[in-house]
């Protein structure tokens, strides 16, 4: 498999959990929708580029995969069960290989927390010590190399929202 | 000890090794001395402040840190021999204990590769495995606990100097 940068991007500020009957339908609130465009233009302007966006489908995690779009970040978004918050990570793993057998550069994937951060820690050090701090509307960048990817990925970004207004 | 945040910058960009018969005297290029300056000038405009800036003897360490006083980053900058490239994690944790007990809020430290990522491993999982990218004027940062550290701190920032530009 060719090397891979892999961004993982946290879903902007969203509503208070239980204020929805289907908490995967809480959007994203008006300080998350303006925050997350600043952030999708702050890496816009950064010259980020992606094959392509890969979101979990509840409401805050596409809300904020089609404001990255609408930065034009990359040229095409796709929905995936594997990115919801009970996706399992050998399920995710299976699916990225897919992914890297595609001879994709860089992919950026809109999830949800402690999903992200932890998958990012297994594929760094092969477990969890729960280290990584993931803000909503953060980002956390990896790159996968040649080989397989768990314990031997490295980490060149990680960064909470403040540091890219 | 109260929680601290902690900054590792690694000096920038520097002559090639060997160009100087000494080489804690290689001094930063005309593009290391711009690029820094500038990183020096993005962190000012995200309101970092540090209570001072400790930076390892050597001049290309020495000029990253006059930079970022220049930049109103700190009101001060201190020298100190554990920071440089021969600097031992042990004597390095018994002079950070010594700024935690003085209850600095947060401290920018100025060194070298591959030590500063290393460090911040053993701080982050207690051990090491080389997956941290720093690159030259690029930014680490960790939150120390009130406990002991190692093994115990968490990363909330990592950043290459191309995304503070």
């Amino acid at each position: 498999m060719p090397a891979l940068d892999l961004y993982l991007i946290r879903h902007g500020l969203a509503g208070e959990h239980g204020t929805y009957a289907n908490d995967d339908e809480r959007p994203l609130t008006d300080e998350g929708f303006r925050k997350t465009r600043q952030v999708a233009k702050r890496l816009h302007a950064l010259s980020l580029q992606f094959d392509i966006i890969l979101t979990s489908p509840l409401v805050r995690a596409r809300q904020t995969a089609d404001l990255l779009l609408e930065a034009k970040l990359a040229p095409a978004l796709q929905v995936t069960p594997a990115l919801a918050p009970d996706g399992s990570l050998h399920e995710w793993l299976a699916w990225l290989e897919s992914w890297r057998s595609l001879e994709t550069k860089a992919l950026a994937l809109v999830g949800h927390e402690p999903n992200l951060s932890l998958w990012a820690e297994t594929l760094l050090w092969g477990k969890t010590n729960s280290v990584l701090t993931l803000k909503k509307a953060g980002v956390l960048g990896l790159t996968l190399p040649e080989q397989t990817p768990i314990g031997n990925s490295t980490l060149f970004w990680l960064t909470p929202p403040r540091f890219l207004l």
